[in-house]
């Protein structure tokens, strides 16, 4: 997940602010008068038979992306409660609704493109471990169509489908952002896919949310650090980020509680208070919470998301 | 660790006890009028050179095993801060000291004996496969002996060391216990060992403390499902339990986020708070909060004890 | 596989005698004049439309057995040349002819039973892994059932399902046996079903042939180390066992070059000359041969047969 | 290993010549009349106490080169047959010699460097995981110099070391040589060390045998596909590859054991008759031998090479 990829403290050493990396939850946790704020517009649906609820939330201006904490640009959240039981067919309606939200932010989805997937994470923490999970399960195309051209496939029109798992820095020394920068000069793919676990407010949208977002990955919503940014602006292609909440930051989920508690009481800002004695609370810093059953989950979630791009690559050349 | 192995609920129905698998935290949370409590002694002893401090809580008496919330018997704590940093030796001054409080517990260590090790946990979960990764890294003895006699190692004593993983009840359908208990009576060690991850009260104390336990694995602290005990008392030989801590249970981080926020209020009782409002907070059951690098720190630590068990097995043949 | 859990010496000490684990091709080997031999009888059908050939050899005289080097029993033989391909639906027409073939082979299979099924072999051996990777995919039912009853699954009949990864006795210090038996004695299953690789004569049998038999695993073809064996005989219920052949061993490759290099000469005994030779050809003991895609196929291949088994469990309750 | 990222068909469509990834055992099969060929010099010693022979090859001609089937370059053996052997220092004395060695081969390994390892094959593939078990434990540095300085490690020389596992075509859809170039125009190392597990000639080499070379990784000895190459032609920095034997070419297996059988023939020219008749022995083609214990083996041996490195890395800043 981005912060696990994180330097310690790059992060942390804020003053507790609310942590998300889903809009759809910075949206609800800005306050009630802002809750118009011009430059964000939300749309959403709700397929009834899949119980899968879609909400496309668009930041549109400098200063609305200032008060939500996130870029400009388009997010989508599909909150898909089954996506956290088993079924037999890997939840195949929740993989083909990624696959056609997928299709609608990458630019010019009906051209053959040459594509890269990047498996963000450490495959050795379980939380962290989507975006490697799901470039295991990709259909790769681009070294056979290069070798053997599309008679291959026994089609006309093809995409290239790539990956590449770059490792978390304390593994290879060298920034995420350094090593992508590199693969794209040299492979020269036409868009970016970058799979990554994120960090949710609340543990109601834990593994059962996937985030599309066509603004990349903004390590600490970019504050500094941006070599580490992978975007349209530093690499020169569409960035496409998918992200899977599958934990919830322990300074989160302790402000909440503290919230519960004192709820009543308007005057008390339970944030602002862990933030001026960040000391007492500074343990909680590096620390994360997740459940108990993750590995299952984990493993059934980056199916269902590898999946939905594997369809989506497929669908596209129809 | 023994929660994560667990149905869901088991353990974290309750109101938010306080929650630890170490004796002497439990020790330590017993209010300063118990402090003296008849039952239970205490002796400590610190190694200045490799910074160890090892404490041993002798619960002695029913009622003290009561208050303290852990069955009668030794509990012998190792620890050392050194554990969580990476080391050339992989701390062997830490495995010395595992080794000799290990001798120390198991009975007549000093004749050959049949030792079976048993890792419990999940080896897909980082935080739960302390056991798992202990297991491998173990000195396989007792095919040896028993196909070719002592004589393979060059010697005329030897312990036979076996061991085995069981797994998770969610992947076996089974109790750790039947799988355990089937292969004492079938293979007829005369002691078992037993490996788990284990919970922590305090950040402070994860993954830089061993405790090594005579009363073996008791899931709920005996609070019901005795099936699942492995203890001296099912299977009929000593058991020794050796755990680290790797996680910190949500509820107990959350409940003393509170207490530091309410210090001075000495009328509250946080944790009954919770238990009373159990149902705000029942997002906390079946999450538990670990640090961002437990995979680098569970291949360390896991090794260390490792290696801390193959010389004591070693050293009692000398 | 069978052999690579063995200690070293055990099987190839031979006189480099055709080694297959397969009664199809044991039936091949044995010369022509053989061939109608009293006490082996054959069947076969062939799925056109899934190009899947289904041979059964029923090997019913002790004589029999002699000559084919396989115990009395039926050996059920899917040969499907797709299962080697990658397949969106991960060849479901294998697994429900594995599942009928299952069903066929377990005695009174419309019955509610408790089934044990045991993934033989070494994780971390790629050829060698089959047996863990199927147990991984099964759906476990026993735990839940026997906790909350058959209403968690809203039926009123179920199998009770449960599984077991035994190790290989280079870690664990015990025979597989030991293990298999203590865990029946204590879950007291109605049938053990066996997953373990397989090794074939042919590199044409390779990953795309099942064997499904009611005699067990019997390590060395009965030839000593009873130990060893699982068999209804040993552990007092039915066992079936399923296999797929995933390496041919060196000598039997060399010894088949040496066949097609020295064809017309018959006076010459090829495999008779390599075991009078024996020390000439002594660096392919302990070696085996296997496919430079082994990681994928494994990956597929115990996929196909877990679905193969988790069809059988649920259509036996239809 | 090289020949498994390939795909298939790449390397064996020959005339089942020999194959061998060792200038050692190229030497070796030059017929005596080329032994005391031109443009080829050997040196060698032998460490007594730790039974170790090292062998260095230096092929200085074009011509030379032909002849050996190797590119112009110094090949140094490190023969150590306690490689294969459990040991509790994981054969420090073996990790010391290859960092000598190394230190040798990298130009000015005084200075200060940037240096990049290169982890190639297929981690799930057990005789192909050398590469990938290596770099996992590395000490890797230049994350911390770049951001905290040299004094994070408390001196004024600190070598800068990083590391990628690029992972195999099949999985990424790109050529190796395409992810490291990108890479290291990005990173800019200084120095390329590619870690690679080797075919041998010889079973007798599997696992005790450590190649260090600086003419880098030449898939098919310079036939064809230079897109693949990783030398310092083609990355502008020196390229050291080391690598260690883990498999044996079925096709020389089978090759050598006719060799013997007909070892009196003079006349009779065993693989040119493999080549003439390569469609009888196509199975042999994409099959590799390795040795029953190859998961242990690897283990023991990446932990010994990843030693070497680390301590010259180490070392060279003394």
């Amino acid at each position: 997940m981005q912060q696990a990829h994180l330097e310690q403290g790059d992060f942390f050493m804020g003053n507790f602010q609310i942590r998300t990396d889903l809009a759809l939850e910075a949206r609800e946790s800005v306050s009630e008068a802002d809750s118009e704020l011009r430059g964000v517009r939300v749309e959403e649906y709700y397929k009834e038979e899949e119980d899968i609820q879609v909400t496309k939330v668009f930041i549109d201006t400098k200063n609305a992306a200032k008060i939500m904490g996130k870029p400009i640009g388009t997010y989508v959240t599909i909150e898909a409660p089954a996506l956290v039981e088993p079924d037999e067919d890997y939840h195949k309606e929740i993989s083909d609704c990624l696959a056609e939200e997928l299709l609608n932010m990458i630019p010019d989805a009906e051209k053959e493109q040459s594509v890269l997937v990047v498996g963000l994470g450490n495959r050795d923490v379980t939380a962290d471990a989507l975006g490697p999970r799901v470039v295991d399960n990709l259909f790769i195309t681009r070294h056979v169509v290069r070798a053997y051209g599309k008679a291959a496939y026994n089609c006309t029109k093809m995409n290239l489908v790539s990956s590449i798992e770059p490792g978390v820095m304390a593994k290879t020394g060298m920034e995420t952002a350094e090593i992508v920068q590199g693969v794209v000069e040299e492979t020269k793919p036409d868009v970016l896919i970058v799979i990554d676990a994120l960090a949710a407010r609340s543990t109601k949208r834990l593994n059962r949310t996937i985030q599309i977002t066509n603004t990349g990955i903004q390590p600490g919503s970019g504050v500094g650090n941006h070599r580490n940014a992978l975007t349209e602006e530093t690499l020169g292609i569409p960035v496409i980020a998918i992200g899977v909440p599958t934990v919830v930051d322990a300074a989160t989920i302790v402000g909440d509680a503290l919230e519960k508690l004192l709820g009543d009481d308007k005057e008390f800002d339970t944030f602002k208070y862990m933030g001026q004695h960040r000391t007492a609370f500074s343990e909680l810093n590096n620390m994360y919470m997740t459940g108990k059953d993750i590995d299952a989950v984990i493993k059934r979630v980056s199916f269902t998301v590898s999946e939905g791009i594997n369809i989506a690559m497929e669908r596209s050349m129809e």
